[in-house]
Formats: C-alpha cells, structure tokens, sequence
C-alpha cells in the first residue's frame, strides 16, 4: 500500500467500531461504586480502540510515527518522518459513559505537520465522517458515501454556535467566548466532536473549543477543511498541534469570529 | 379502544417519525437568510409531526382532552375530563436544527391529572422509550422491547448530572446549580430529553432543568418513574404542570439533591 486512503479509513472504522461499540451502554443498569476522586474516562473501550487501530497502521504504515491518546508517541521509523496518525479512541468520553451517541472516534493523517486525512466514526448511529484528501464525505452503515460541503454563512448574526462547555474557558477566554455568544443567532453545548462533523455536514456554523490536545481536534481538521469550512487555532495559525480552536463554514464568518476570540 | 396501550403509543410514533425524520438534516448546505431575530424554532416539522400525532388521537381518543407545544389546549369532551394527552413534537430543537440525533418527540398521558403513559422517540437512531403503564420500555427499530431500570446510585458523589445549559438557570438558581454541579462526579450540558431517557436507562443519574413546560416533561414522567427513578419541582411537588424540575435514579439521590436544589 503506498499512501492511505479511504479504504483504510473504513478498516480502520470497522476495527474500532467492533470494540466500542458493544461496550457503549453495557454498563446500565450496574450500581456505581466510583468516588468522585477514582472517576478516569479512561475505559476498557478506549484502550481496546486505540490498540485495534494502532494494530492496523503498524501493519500496513509501519514507518509511519503514532500518537495516540492512550498510548502515547512512537517515532517514525526511517522514511516514514513525514507521516504521522493521531489517534483518539473515543473522543466524547462523557458522552459515552451517559449513553449519549454523540462521541466518536477520530483517526487523523499529518503529512509534513498538516493534516490530509480525517475520520470520525459513530457507530451507534451508523456514521462515518472522513475526508480523503479528496473531500469530506459521510458514508451511514451500507448507503453510499455522500460528500459534504459546509454552510455559506458569513454573518455572526446568522451562525449556529457550538461548544462542549462554558466551563472550558479560563479567564479572559470565557469573555471572549460570551461576547460571540452575545452575537451568533443560537448557541449550544456538550457536544465535542459531534459538533465538527455537523459544521462539515452544514448544520452548523462555528464551534469553539479552548485547550485541546491534538488528538482532539487531528482527524477533525481534514473533515472541516475539504468540506470547504476554515479552522485554525485563535489567534489564527495552524491547529495540528491543538489549543484553543476555532472553526467556521466560511472564511469570512471565521474571519468575524476570530476578530472577537483573538481578544 | 378502552385504554390507550404501548401498541398507540407505538403508532404515534410512527405517524410523527414519518414527518420528523425526513425533515431532519434536510437543510444541509443550503444558504441561511435568517437574521438573529427572525429566528423561530417552530420548523415544519414542529407542526406536522403534530397534526399527525393529534389526529391519531381524536381518532381513537376523541372525548380526551389534549395540550400541545404548537396548537394550544382542547378540552376534554363529555366523558374525557380525566385524561389529557400532552405533546411536544420535537423537543430539542436546537438540536434538530443543528444534526444534532438527542432531539424527541414527546407524548404524555395523564390519567387525573397523574402521568401515567409517556413516549420519546428518536427516529435517526431509531430509539423508542415509552412507559406504558406496566414499566418503562426501550424499542430500538425491529428489536424486541428491553426493559429499562435506573441506576441505583445513592450519593452526589458518584453521580452523573445533566442539564441542557447553564445559561438556563437564573439568578439564585444557577447558584445552587453551581452547588450540585460541584458536588456530582460529573456533569454535562446540552441534551434536553435524551438525558431523561439515558437515567431511565441506568446510564445518568440525575437531570436537572428549569422553567419547563407542562409538555416538555410530560412524557418524562412516566418513562423515569416506571424505570424506579424520582421526578418533581425543585420543591418536591409533582411535575405534571412543569416548572423547575429535578429528576434523580434514586429517592436517596433525588432527596439529596433536592436538599441543595430547593435552596
């Protein structure tokens, strides 16, 4: 195989679907012992994903560096520094544990430092969100892929605004963040990389997130940008490397966004 | 008919599903002329999804009274003053609006004034939580019913919480709300009915929200009731007319909860 593409997007998929998705929900109905001090997102399901799908790199990339939420980095070996996966198992982990079908997992692909290649999977409903340097498309349980192009909005006025939590801002941020709640025409929370998927899909117009690794957001910026949409760190530069995050359906909403959050 | 069953409440759903879903994400990519305050949640499918359910029960149920989000109150006819049904076509609407699948249709049937039938369906994921009378049920597509029995979670401290915003709680109440958030294990925003259903489920372990319409709990009762949960006011009271309204897995919970909640 020479370079990746959409094929080993969908085995990548189908590996980590088979491994959370018959542990979202298992746990209902079982008493809870956990204090709130031993609470760790860090479920069975997470390791079991991240470890299926370093699995299916190592086999088919194997110079290619990974980084990964669980596991952390392996270098690239020699030929392959160019290439690195970025791995988030199940992003959303608050979601999953209170049966919510909004996380899902993201596998993303940098060539040279920038991302080429995304994948969210969801597979309760049956979502795959993936772009293959080609475009972004949404490929639900055995329908054809259909590609996707984010919305045209170019006012404040008329963007739909997301973010996981106001509880996500420190300080300065949070003001920053309430003055473009103040302006956008509706605002929502709590719905991590859901949200993404959906600016890419054109439901959505901007979301914000504040501290973000970079396998939070690594499979969702090649999602968001061959959909047409813009996404970059606050202050405007590259967001492979994760932080605070802005990303918008057109270059002139993000334009407008920025303009508050950049502070 | 004598008594409407979970079979009637299966056709509302169907009659609903079949305006809603086609409605939903059908937006996508197309150009958003609103202005901020032109701005009305009352989509299309709002209203038919509606009529659809309403003339269902006029049909089998025309003596009984009915309070619906978009088309007011009909009073009971002759022989019906004890039975109302109560609707909301889609509740969540901003997540509708926005792809996001944690939007429900909601049907509740009070029997004197008392919840006693509830249904939510959640067409995209194919999702039925309907309480029926005998216990709480989840369909999902061709599957066979589950029974569904909330968590037996006793102390804050392990305890999931989920509001749909904190923008939602004014003045002394978002100061409590900050006390229980500080208090549970972990809370999360953004998930309007769909939460109520997971604490049916065994998956969340209280939902707290404020300024409810008798229609946007309606349903909830019955399905969080017949689960084992506790649902009322802030102050106790039952929850039939809305209001402030906490819902908790356990009487254990729900008391020390409502212990921060009543102030």
């Amino acid at each position: 195989m020479a370079e990746p593409d959409a094929t080993f997007l969908m085995a990548l998929a189908d590996a980590a679907d088979r491994e959370t998705l018959p542990r979202f929900r298992a746990g209902g109905g079982v008493d809870n012992k956990l204090g709130k001090g031993a609470f760790d997102p860090v479920t069975e399901a997470d390791r079991a994903a991240e470890q299926a799908i370093v699995g299916l790199i190592r086999r088919d990339f194997p110079n290619h560096a990974i980084l990964g939420e669980e596991f952390g980095e392996t270098a690239a070996a020699p030929g392959g520094e160019a290439r690195q996966w970025v791995i988030d198992p199940i992003d959303g982990t608050r979601a999953f544990i209170a049966g919510i079908p909004v996380w899902g997992t993201l596998v993303g692909h940098y060539v040279d430092g920038r991302a080429r290649l995304g994948l969210m999977s969801q597979p309760f409903t049956g979502e795959r969100f993936y772009a293959d340097g080609s475009g972004t498309f949404l490929k639900r349980g055995d329908e054809a892929p259909r590609r996707l192009a984010t919305r045209k909005t170019t006012s404040l006025e008329a963007a739909t605004l997301f973010t996981t939590s106001p509880r996500l801002f420190a300080g300065g941020l949070l003001e920053r963040f309430e003055k473009l709640e103040a302006r956008a025409r509706l605002t929502r929370f709590g719905t991590d990389c859901y949200a993404f998927a959906m600016l890419a899909a054109g439901h959505v117009d901007l979301v914000v997130e504040s501290g973000l690794k970079p396998y939070d957001i690594a499979a969702l910026i090649a999602i968001v940008e061959q959909a047409g949409g813009v996404v970059t760190t606050f202050s405007g530069g590259r967001p492979e490397a994760g932080g605070d995050v802005l990303a918008a359906a057109t270059p002139e909403l993000h334009a407008a966004a920025a303009a508050i959050l950049a502070g």
